[in-house]
């Protein structure tokens, strides 16, 4: 029962900051299965030519490669049955993809301006000029135009959190009493933030803070370690 | 086991336009229960001081009135548990509560300015100074001056859709395979704007639409009659 999970990481391997690779890293840990965590560089792709794809995550386990996020959420709920739930049974799946969806495309927009100058600064030179030349054409603009007002930025970042701030005034998880996928989908923007900025991206009193805290609280022994200082 | 559902109603009764009020016709009819609507307008106070609250829905079920739409919802599934569930168990709840924040905090403001004038040409002539009062106080303008282009607001209450048009494309309900209350609190914010507007507020393409109609489909006889024509 062998697992390895490919990460993507900086130039400093121990800073991992895929928001995705953060997802299944939860999702691991609360099933409690034990698992290797190999970082991995934009730049690498070789490295991850035997799984038939190009990016992370690529969980292998027991010999077969999975690629993408939600598929390795499915994968090890189907897999592993008698550790914990991720989704909370067939409703919770369904219902789950929400968390998700509105993690990629409304939270993770909203913070990506905040965070581009620092992810390009911790990178591998390996990786440097990839990221630079995919993200500007992505843009638009050079990455130091992405986001010419932090401040108004982070007011919009925070006000976009609005729902989610909603749900945790009302229950300690997204997921209930207890953390569920959906705590970890959105969980993983933070945790990326966390690898590489030092920006406080919440107010001290928001319901999503103490929630941010309740969950890094719950990491494994091992993300603990990749989270320190 | 009698049951009245208390709901906003415009001029013309038939006419009913509150989003809460439908979540709740949406769940009765999800479980198979037989109930009353009965119409009711923002002035008739009185009508509704029999069980505290001053809004609508409120629902009475063998004399005891419940108030506030979240709060109904989890009473009709506790008390019917043998009926199709709203939820899908105990996950479910807790991760239905983001569907329904992220309907009230992001999808009912990005429709309520299209909707404004409308509601208020439609309203009894007793419900519409509390209306244009109430309204004109919260958005600090004159109702006409509240949407200046709604052709700009309706784009941008198309991009809102976004997380939700991804879970679309995904499965046929928020619910997945079946509709359950999650797809209820964001078909409310369609069927009150149908009560009231003739805006057509998706493209023909969208998946959005697709489970739109796939819900009105659904639709029980005696909301059928309700939203004909």
């Amino acid at each position: 029962m062998a697992i390895t999970l490919y990460e993507l990481a900086a130039a400093d391997p121990d800073r991992r900051f895929s928001p995705f690779c953060w997802r299944i890293r939860l999702a691991l840990e609360h099933k409690g299965l034990a698992f290797e965590g190999r970082p991995w560089r934009f730049t690498e792709k070789d490295a991850l030519a035997f799984s038939g794809s190009d990016k992370v995550p690529v969980l292998v386990e027991d010999g077969r490669a999975i690629a993408e996020s939600s598929v390795i959420a499915a994968h090890l709920e189907a897999a592993h049955p008698d550790r914990p739930s991720l989704f909370g049974g067939g409703a919770g799946v369904a219902l789950t993809r929400l968390h998700v969806a509105w993690t990629d495309q409304v939270l993770h927009p909203a913070l990506v301006p905040l965070l581009l100058l620092d992810i390009h600064r911790h990178l591998a030179e390996a990786d440097r000029r990839y990221f630079r030349e995919s993200r500007e054409a992505r843009f638009g603009k050079p990455l130091e135009a992405v986001c010419p007002d932090p401040e108004a930025q982070l007011a919009s970042f925070r006000r976009t959190l609005s729902p989610v701030r909603a749900v945790l005034r009302a229950q300690a998880f997204l997921g209930g009493e207890r953390p569920l996928y959906a705590d970890f989908a959105v969980m993983g923007a933070f945790l990326w933030a966390r690898g590489v900025s030092a920006l406080a991206l919440l107010e001290a009193d928001d319901p999503v803070e103490a929630w941010r805290r309740r969950m890094l609280d719950r990491l494994g022994e091992g993300s603990r370690a990749l989270v320190a200082g």
